[in-house]
This record gives structure tokens, C-alpha cells and sequence, in this order.
């Protein structure tokens, strides 16, 4: 199977790249923008059928549980 | 509105990253992972409904159009 993992910031962590991707945006003059976060996404293919063992690579390895989430997804 | 846009590198393009945690995640014993690929999310809030400025921030800010795909998506 092919799992997506999307691991972020909490929303109470500041996002100090996506703080300066929204100043670059205005730089540009996209005043339009108000927000931006930024996170990291792995495109994992495996064997198997457990979409749980993608949330053992995020405690075992890819977040830190203490400013990170991670979402897990299966991709068919 | 709010947009992700997910700028990920071309097939063709090593992902060093990712091989780094093919590796780390075969040195925890996952030997069924048989590939890792990475990129980056970008969560944007921004006034109008205009998807297409998703795509200028990728070709002016985000992305490297030799070596990156972009993806624009509405997130409602």
C-alpha cells in the first residue's frame, strides 16, 4: 500500500517558516494573504495493509509529539 | 480562502531525504517499506477565490520549476 503522512505544526507552536513565507507573499504584493503554515508530507509505499504502522513511523521517527501532529492517509 | 499547495520534487529527481528515512526506518526493523518520497505543505489563508494565485506563489516564491511539481488545492 502507499500511505501519505502529513506532519505539522500545533497550532499553538509558532511557525516561524511559514512566518516568513506570508512576509515574502506581502513583499511580492500579495496583501491579500493573511496566513500561512507550513508542514512536511512523505509518500511511504509498503507492504502490507496496516495503516497504524504509519503512526508508529511518526512516534518512532518523523514528529515530536510535543509541537508536532501527524495525519495518516492511505493512498489507492 | 484557504489553499494547500504541496510542492513535491519531479519523479526523476533523487529525494535525499527520503532516502534517509528509508534507511532510518529500516534500521527500526520496517523492512516493508520499499520507498520514502518527501515534500512540503503550505496551508494558506488568503482573502478572494482565485485558485490560480496558488500557481504564482509556487512559480514565484515556493517551487523550482526544474526540479518541482506543485499541487493546488482548495481547502474548504
Amino acid at each position: 500500500m502507499r500511505i501519505i503522512i502529513t506532519v505539522t505544526l500545533k497550532d499553538n507552536v509558532e511557525d516561524a517558516e511559514g512566518q516568513s513565507v506570508l512576509k515574502a507573499l506581502r513583499m511580492l504584493g500579495y496583501n491579500e494573504v493573511s496566513n500561512v503554515r507550513t508542514g512536511k508530507i512523505y509518500y511511504i509505499e509498503m507492504e502490507g495493509n496496516d495503516l497504524s504502522r504509519g503512526y508508529e513511523f511518526c512516534d518512532k521517527l518523523l514528529a515530536n509529539p510535543v509541537i508536532n501532529i501527524c495525519k495518516v492517509e492511505k493512498n489507492e
